[in-house]
C-alpha cells in the first residue's frame, strides 16, 4: 500500500482497510478545475430547464441506487440504515426542490428598468440579475455523508446556480463519496452535460490545492475551525481573493424557562437528551449548552437527564480523530463539572459514551464556551435576573433554542430577544437537530457559527454562488432570456413593481 | 495649531487652512460605536414607516441647505458648483428612493412556510427575513464628497437596511463632511431618531480604531487600494470577522468596434475624452483603458483623440496626493508610449493636464494594467483576431463597455461576452461615467474592482447590511410584524409561492 492510497476505517470496528483510490495529484486537480471552468460555461448556454431537469435525474438515479449507498455509507460512518436512509432521502428531495426553485427563477433577482426620465436626469435601459459565480469547491463532511458531502446541499446549491462544482471527498468516507460520485457523474452523462460539471478528488493536500486554482471561485466548507483555518491560510494567498463559505458549528444554547421546567420538566429532559445523542451528537446543531432554572423543578430536570443519559446506548463515533478529541474534552469536564457518563458496556471501534455535564451558574463562564463533537452536554444552572446577561456575552451559533410555558412567559420572550441576536434561527419548544429543506430555512449565523451572510440550507443558499451583473442599453439578443421584452419565464421587477410570471 | 487639528486645502490654490475640528480620539469613537450599536436596537423597534420618514427628513434637510452644501464643496473639491449640485440632487435622489425601498419591504426576503408534511418528514412552521447585521462603519470618498460620503449611498443604504452609522469623514473635504453631518444629525433629532442613528469622526487613526471596535458589523469603503490594504489589515486582527466592502476602482475597459469606429468615430472620440476627463477623471467609472481598431478609420479616431484631449482645459485635482500620483505616472507613461497632453497654460493648486497615451497591440501587456486615477486615458490599437485574448487576461472592473454598429456587429458581441465574465455591468454605445440610481444598476464587480457580490449603488444596496434570520415554531407576539399571519406589509413568499402585498 503506498502513501498515495486512500484508506477507510470501519468505526464500528477500528478496522482500516486499503482502497483502490488515490490520493489525487496537482495535475489531476488542475485538469479538474480546468474542466469545471469549461463546463460552467457551457452550463450557461444550455440553460435553466436542462438545470432543473439534471438535478431531478440525479436525484432519480441516487434513489435507484440507495440500499448499496446506504450500505456502504453505514459501514464508513457507523451511523445506521434508518439514518442514512433519512439522510438520503433529504438529499433527493433537496435536488428536487432546487430544480423547482430553478424552474421558478424568483433566485435570479431579474430586474429591468427602461430608460425614464428622473429626477436625476434621463436614466438608461438597465437590466439586472445574478450570474453563475464560476466553479465552486465543495469540502465533504465528515457527519453527513449524504447530506453535506458528494451528493450534499452545496453541491446542489451551486450546480443549480449554474456552478460546475470539484468536490473534495472527506476521508472519513472515501467509498461513499466515490460512489456518489460515480452515480451523479453517470447521470450527468446521461442527461448530456458536460464532463466537468462534477468532479471528485482525494486527499487533503490535493484540497489545499483546490482553493488555491485560480478557476475556483468560492469554497463551500462544513466542518470544524482547524480545517477551516488551515483552508482560509490557502486562499488567503491567492492573488484573487475568494468568497469561503464555511459552516463551522458551534455551542447552539438552548433555555428552559422556570415556567417550562413546572410545566413539562421530564418531558423536556427527555427530549433533550435525545437530541444531544442524535447521529452520536455529531451535528452542528447540537444543542451542546443547556440553561436549566436554579430551584426544584430544575433540580428534577437535571435528574431525569442524568438517568436518561446514564441508560443511553454508546455509539461508535465517525473517526478516530473525532473519538479521540471526545475522550480528550470528558477529561477536562471531569475535574471542573458534575458529570455523569453512560453506563453500557462500551464495544470496540471508535466508541465513545454519551455524557452530560452540570455547573452552577457561578462556575461557568460563558467567554469559555467552546464546542465539543460528540453526544455530550454540558447544563448551567441560572437565576432568571442574571440569564440574559450570561447569553449575551456568548459567541454567536446556528441556532438557539427556548423551551417556554404554554401561555405568558417573560423569560422565554426576553431570552428569545437575546438569543435572536447572536443565532440564524430562534426555535420554541423544540430541538435544533433536524434542519427542514425549505425556503424559510436558515443554517448559518453570526461568528463562529459561519462567517457569512448566507444559509448552507435551502433555497436561499444559492446565492452564495452568485454574482449581480447589468445590462445597459443592451441589444436584445445579447440579454438572457430572462431579461428580455418578450419573455416572462421569471418574477421580475420591472420600473421598481414586482411582477409574477405568466401562469 | 496642534497636531490634532484638522485642517482642510482648496485644490484650486493649493491654500492649507485649519479648521475648528479636531481629531476624534479612541473615547470618541468608541463612545459613537457604543450610541450606533443603541441606536440600531431602538430602530428595530421603531419599525420601517419610521425609517422611511426619516430618510425622506434627511433628504429634504439637505435640499434646504443645498447652496451652502455646494458652496463648501466646491471650494473643498474644486469640482463646480454644477456637477455638485448634480451630486446633491443624487443623494436626495437616492435618500427618496431608498425611503420607497423601505416602505414597499421587498428587500427583506420575507419568507413563511406553514407547518407540512413533505417526503422528508413534517415540517415546522418556519418564517425568514433579513434583518439589520448592526452598526456600520462607512469610510467618506474623496471623489464624491456628497455622493459617497457622509450623505451618500453606504450610508443611506445602511440607514434603510436599519443600521446606525459611524462615518469617518475623508480627509479631502472636513468641512463638507461636518456640514452634512450636522445637517443630518439635526434632522434625526427633529425626527426623534436614537441620537447614536449618524456620527462622524475625523482622522486616520481613529478610521483604524473604528474599524476594529467590536460593535461595528460591516465596513463599506470606497477609494483606492492602498486604503483598503490598511482597513482589511486593520480588520483582519478582529477576533469576530465582519465583511469589508470596498469599492476599489479599476480601468473599466472600452472597446470600439472597426464598425463602430467607421461609423461614427469622431463621435465616439468626442464621448470618449469628455467621459475620462469629466470631474477632472476622478470617476472609479473612468474609461482608462481603449480598444481601438488597428486601420485607417482607428487612426482617425485615434487622432480626434489627441485633439481634443490637447484642447481640454485643466482641471485641479481633489487633493495634494491624487496629483502628485498623477503626475508620477504620467511620468511613467511618457517614455513608453505616444503620450498626448492638454496645451492650456496650468493655473495653480493640484493642476492636471489631461492626458492620452497611445501603444500598439504588441507593446500592450494586459497583466500589468493598473488604475491612473484622474483624466488619462491608454488606448490600446487591437487586431479582432486577438481582441477576445487580450480582454481575457484583463483584471475584474465595475463596468465594461462596447461600441458596436447600428446593426449586426460579430466583434461587438464577442467582446461583450467576453466583458461580462470580468465586469459588474456591460454598457453599450455609451460611456460608463454616470451610474444611474436605479432597481437594476449594479456598482460593483470582480476583483480588484471590489471584493464581494453586492453593489454600492442602488436598492440591492442594502443586502449588504442585512444578515438572515429565521423563527421556528415562533409564537405570534414575538415574530416581526412582516411575517405575523395577519398582515401583508411586504412582499411575501409563503408556502414557496410569491404573494405581492394587498394594496
Amino acid at each position: 500500500m503506498s502513501s498515495e492510497t486512500i484508506t477507510t476505517a470501519n468505526p464500528s470496528t477500528g478496522v482500516v482497510t486499503a482502497t483502490a483510490l488515490q490520493k489525487s495529484t496537482d495535475e489531476e486537480v488542475a485538469a479538474a478545475c480546468a474542466q469545471a471552468a469549461q463546463a460552467t460555461a457551457e452550463l450557461a448556454a444550455l440553460g435553466r430547464p436542462f438545470r432543473s431537469a439534471l438535478l431531478r435525474r440525479m436525484a432519480a438515479a441516487l434513489d435507484a441506487e440507495a440500499s448499496e449507498i446506504v450500505a456502504i455509507a453505514d459501514q464508513e460512518t457507523a451511523l445506521g440504515s434508518g439514518r442514512l436512509e433519512g439522510e438520503l432521502t433529504r438529499t433527493t428531495y433537496q435536488l428536487r426542490l432546487l430544480a423547482d426553485v430553478v424552474d421558478e427563477g424568483g433566485y435570479l433577482e431579474a430586474t429591468v428598468d427602461h430608460a425614464a426620465g428622473t429626477p436625476m436626469g434621463p436614466r438608461p435601459d438597465l437590466r439586472r440579475m445574478l450570474v453563475p459565480l464560476g466553479p465552486v469547491a465543495v469540502f465533504g463532511a465528515s457527519n453527513f455523508p449524504l447530506a453535506f458531502s458528494v451528493p450534499g446541499g452545496d453541491t446542489a446549491s451551486a450546480l443549480a446556480a449554474g456552478c460546475a462544482v470539484v468536490v473534495k471527498a472527506h476521508s472519513s468516507h472515501p467509498l461513499t463519496s466515490a460512489l456518489c460520485g460515480r452515480i451523479l457523474r453517470e447521470a450527468a452523462d446521461a442527461h448530456g452535460a458536460p464532463a466537468g460539471t462534477l468532479s471528485l478528488i482525494h486527499g487533503t493536500e490535493a484540497g489545499r490545492t483546490l482553493v488555491t486554482d485560480p478557476r475556483i471561485t468560492a469554497v463551500a466548507f462544513t466542518g470544524g475551525h482547524t480545517g477551516a483555518a488551515a483552508l482560509k491560510a490557502a486562499i488567503a494567498t491567492r492573488p484573487v481573493p475568494i468568497p469561503f463559505y464555511g459552516e463551522l458549528g458551534g455551542v447552539n444554547p438552548l433555555v428552559i424557562t422556570p415556567r417550562a421546567a413546572d410545566e413539562r420538566g421530564t418531558e423536556i429532559a427527555h427530549g433533550l437528551v435525545d437530541s444531544f445523542t442524535l447521529g452520536g451528537g455529531q451535528f452542528c446543531t447540537k444543542p451542546g449548552l443547556v440553561f436549566v432554572p436554579e430551584g426544584h423543578t430544575g433540580d428534577e430536570l437535571v435528574s431525569a437527564v442524568r438517568s436518561r443519559t446514564a441508560a443511553s446506548p454508546i455509539p461508535a463515533l465517525l473517526n478516530k480523530g473525532i473519538a479521540g478529541s471526545y475522550h480528550d474534552s470528558l477529561g477536562r469536564l471531569a475535574p471542573t463539572t458534575q458529570l455523569t457518563l453512560a453506563q453500557a458496556e462500551s464495544g470496540e471501534g471508535f466508541r465513545a459514551p454519551p455524557a452530560v455535564a452540570v455547573l452552577d451558574s457561578e462556575q461557568f463562564d460563558p467567554s469559555q464556551v467552546d464546542e465539543v463533537f460528540g453526544p455530550v452536554a454540558l447544563l448551567v444552572r441560572y437565576h432568571p435576573e442574571t440569564l440574559n446577561s450570561v447569553i449575551e456575552q456568548l459567541p454567536g451559533a446556528l441556532v438557539g433554542t427556548v423551551h417556554g410555558a404554554t401561555g405568558d412567559d417573560p423569560v422565554r420572550d426576553s431570552a428569545a430577544s437575546v438569543l435572536a441576536a447572536r443565532c440564524g434561527r430562534v426555535l420554541f419548544d423544540g430541538y435544533p437537530t433536524g434542519v427542514a429543506v425549505t425556503w424559510a430555512q436558515q443554517h448559518g449565523g453570526p461568528w463562529p457559527a459561519t462567517d457569512n451572510q448566507h444559509t448552507s440550507v435551502g433555497p436561499a443558499g444559492l446565492r452564495r454562488f452568485l454574482r449581480p451583473l447589468s445590462w445597459q442599453n443592451s441589444p436584445a439578443h445579447l440579454l438572457p432570456p430572462e431579461l428580455r421584452e418578450d419573455t416572462r419565464t421569471a418574477p421580475r421587477r420591472v420600473d421598481g413593481l414586482l411582477q409574477l410570471p405568466r401562469p
